[in-house]
């Protein structure tokens, strides 16, 4: 490689005796160990090492505890799982391969609140972090490594790790540096306020510091981050976001609400980002985003002059947004910041700046429990993420899902749903393409009706008021069949379908 | 009333023109109003207005809206459920015919996180307060409002209110005076730390500012608030403070707590009183509460000389310990402060000062999930009050309940619970007399064997177990078997065991 391009990237010098190949770095990597890999949502994610590890498992017994800022992109998660690495897994993941071995019982996987995998961490409620491997644009002169597309958790791994490994990647930038903020909360029991008074505040430094003699080697990269596979906006996500944006529209009428909303957050996936991006067509200007992930909808804000700032952990773009955005940092510098995810998660910043959350629910149930993670109760789809940092703590909190699932044979608002993540407590709106439910202030029977009559069509909706009629003749705060609470569910499992005609069909 | 006992109680010359019946106050409040009182867990309800209000009810439509602290003493609940005048109820109720009432659906009653009542005030995202019925040990010189043993929501209330009625107690001494701090979260957008840094920082005033124009009534009382009726601690109670104990013990060897703990936060009721009670035997010092309310425990602590210091919105005790604490203030001023429960229940706060907290769980279930409120699911016991607030933000988030209810009918550990407040997310520690299950770390499988073998004993045990097999071949990462899932409720239901062995009786 050009020694004028490891000069820039590898700025203290004598680290640069450190480069090495990722085979010797995974040395490093031994049976047993907690590992702390950076990655957030595809984001930043360690693009080499973790592959020379899964080939090392091949001809040596390798079991480690895999610990992440997120998911993680570029098949690391699937590779490591066929070759049988992961005994432990935390806290998110949205990998296909991962997921079966996960719900076939072989890997145990922790799925935490995206703000705490690093407190845990710090109050060593679990076992430390051995190794940490971590991507980064460069190594500045005093030594700060400057990430990637994400922070999250790295600067707890680097601290808590005996040895570090870096991943300099070629692929992004050098104009990424300056775009983060990294902060490291203090510890008890001399914690202080976290300053951040707006998403735009800048609390910390621009690099991870390390100390040197921790980095025992440093891998060169250069590969882009997989692209997000979001599918684009369709009538029914148009839709969802048509009643969001009403629902502003009448907030700020009666003064509840500025045009520039409140900071928003919104969760991954092709529904959140499809109504995010539908803000463009309401109302609104000087908004701004205090999130965990951005996504193309965040620059496609930007960009028509709508946002004026966005703070996240990550940035998770589509192929083509990916080229424009980090092609072009430079243009988006001023607009985002990219901070740990125990900050850009944390409860006291969120309650502060009273945040708009935006979800996306797997299903929802008639009073408004929501589950976001376990298909039929049981099976892991992705995990909670940070859906619950900001749910808790939001200003409004909204749930986003389409009324439907699989062709009509689920229904995504069901009697009781069989995993709840999310209570009916911090649960404030609730849209599907049919409608939207307002349920603040409401009691449960108030939310059954609202939700019912709002957000579901057909024969669904006949279905769940019959359950409800028959619900309330038993009483209670929140009336329940219970031998029929999750018989949608048992009637999908042996039917096909939740509907009762495909049940006599 | 003697004049001087009046000059002292109502400094501000003015307002004792203001003394009137209470039947006259009752006036101000109309069909169709929401009233909010104070009152929290028992403590600083207002006792005279409330009842006039009843009174009022029977000769006249007078349906409110009635929003408190949390619950409410002196048969003030119970008396306006009985003539009619409760249309909504929030955030929190412990009262026997109003809970009926709920569960019959003629209340709305919306369940709140204590945190969040004054909030959705604020913010306006529900209908705000007309009037405002504060109980006050007195009114001083400049007009601020001293409250008795809680301050609950009472900051906003009167701030929001158009009209304050205040119920002066002269049961309650002057000495109380300088036992509160009263601190209003500043408002969006500017938003700015809330500095308690420490459960003894004091960041407010002594009193509640309120305009005296505001003030359209003063009526005199002189009465205790509803003594609790805590059960003293019994041998399972002791069991559960032991194993709490040794975990505490044993994170101290580990360096990971000091004998000081964190600060300490119990929930209500008999199980979580007797649990702190017996933290008398540990090897503990300075201890600190960051609590919703002190209950005799913390008394004994203090008297022990144990505990340093203990900061709460509300203090509930016994009719014996209410004589002893109240009757001689100065002895435990020093000790103590009363907040609003904004401040008390905040997430910010609690999840800098790194808090234990404590509470009760109705039942588990084998994954860590927590039901709090809902009897079979769906009748309301009492609510979830500050127990989310403090479990979503917690150092070490416990629940704590005994392993069996009404004489071994019920199980308190269950394969799924029908209605679910705390997820396994925040739940940290369950403890019952049989032993103590610590989760942090564990996969929902690994819960699930870990909260059986440590938690349960004799036949619920077996079944368990026998659950998990069938459910484990089904597979998932939290693997269930759906038509059973709810089947000890129903079992229960139909024969008044969920002991399977009743059911072939
Ligand atoms: C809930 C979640 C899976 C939805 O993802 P999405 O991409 O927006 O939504 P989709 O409608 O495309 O659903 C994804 C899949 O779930 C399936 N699905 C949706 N609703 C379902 C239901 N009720 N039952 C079973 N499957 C369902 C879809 O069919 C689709 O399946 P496929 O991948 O086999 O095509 C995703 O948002 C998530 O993991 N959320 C939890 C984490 C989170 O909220 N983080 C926020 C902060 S990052
Ligand atoms: C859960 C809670 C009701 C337990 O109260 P407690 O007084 O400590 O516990 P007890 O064991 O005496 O139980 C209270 C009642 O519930 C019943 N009960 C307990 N477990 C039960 C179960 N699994 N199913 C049905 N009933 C149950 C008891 O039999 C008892 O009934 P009774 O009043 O008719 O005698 C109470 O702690 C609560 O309301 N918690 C929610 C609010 C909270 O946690 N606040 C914390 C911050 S203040």
């Amino acid at each position: 490689m050009n020694i004028d391009v490891l000069q820039k990237r590898i700025r203290l010098p004598k680290l640069r005796e450190k480069v090495t190949s990722a085979e010797a770095a995974a040395e490093h990597v031994k049976d047993g160990m907690t590992v702390g890999m950076s990655g957030f949502t595809l984001a930043g994610c360690v693009k080499s090492v973790p592959h020379a590890i899964a080939k090392k498992a091949a001809t040596r017994p390798l079991k480690i505890s895999l610990l992440t800022g997120a998911s993680l992109g570029n098949d690391v998660d699937s590779a490591l799982t066929n070759a049988g690495v992961l005994a432990r897994r935390s806290p998110f993941q949205t990998d296909r391969t991962l997921r079966n071995a996960i719900n076939r019982g072989e890997i145990m996987y922790v799925d935490n609140h995206l703000s705490e995998t690093g407190e845990q961490l710090r109050r060593q409620q679990v076992k430390p972090v051995d190794v940490a491997i971590i991507e980064a644009v460069s190594i500045t002169e005093s030594g700060e490594v400057i990430p990637t597309a994400s922070v999250g958790n790295n600067e707890i791994f680097a601290a808590q790790a005996n040895k570090v490994i870096i991943e300099v990647n070629l692929a992004y930038s050098l104009e990424m540096e300056g775009a983060h903020d990294i902060y490291c909360a203090s510890h008890f029991p001399n914690a202080s306020p976290i300053g951040v008074m707006s998403p735009r505040d800048r609390i910390g430094s621009i690099g991870i510091p390390v100390p040197p003699e921790k980095i025992v080697a440093i891998v060169i990269t250069d590969e882009m981050d997989t692209p997000s596979q979001n599918l684009p906006p369709d009538a029914e996500t148009a839709q969802i976001a048509g009643h969001l944006i009403d629902f502003f529209k009448n907030e700020i009428r009666h003064g509840r609400l500025t045009e520039s909303l409140r900071p928003l957050q919104s969760g991954i996936g092709t529904i959140a980002n499809a109504v995010m991006s539908g803000l463009q067509t309401g109302p609104f200007s000087h908004l701004t985003m205090y999130s965990e992930v951005l996504q193309d909808s965040t620059f496609e804000l930007i960009d028509a002059g709508m946002m004026d700032f966005a703070s996240a952990t990550a940035i998770t773009l589509s192929d083509q947004k990916s080229r424009e955005v980090f092609g072009n940092f430079g243009r988006y510098k001023d607009h985002v910041v990219i901070r740990p995810q125990r900050i850009s998660n944390h409860p006291e910043v969120i309650q502060r700046l009273g945040i708009i959350t935006i979800n996306t629910a797997l299903e929802a149930d008639i009073y408004g429990h929501v589950n976001s993670t376990h298909v039929m109760g049981t099976h892991m789809m992705n995990g909670i993420g940070g859906s619950g940092d900001f749910t808790h703590n939001a200003h409004t909190a909204v749930f986003v899902t389409k009324s439907v699932a699989k062709n009509g044979v689920i229904s995504s608002i069901v009697p009781m749903v069989p995993h709840v993540d999310h209570t009916e407590h911090d649960v404030d709106i609730l849209v599907t393409e049919v409608g939207l439910a307002d349920l603040r202030g409401l009691a449960p029977r108030e939310r059954a009706q609202t939700i019912i009559n709002n957000c579901v069509e057909g024969e669904y909706k006949d279905m769940l008021k019959e359950y409800v009629r028959e619900a309330n003749l038993r009483g209670g705060q929140t009336p329940h069949v219970l031998e029929k609470a999750l018989s949608w569910h048992q009637r999908l499992h042996e039917t096909g379908s939740m509907k009762e005609t495909a049940k006599a069909g």
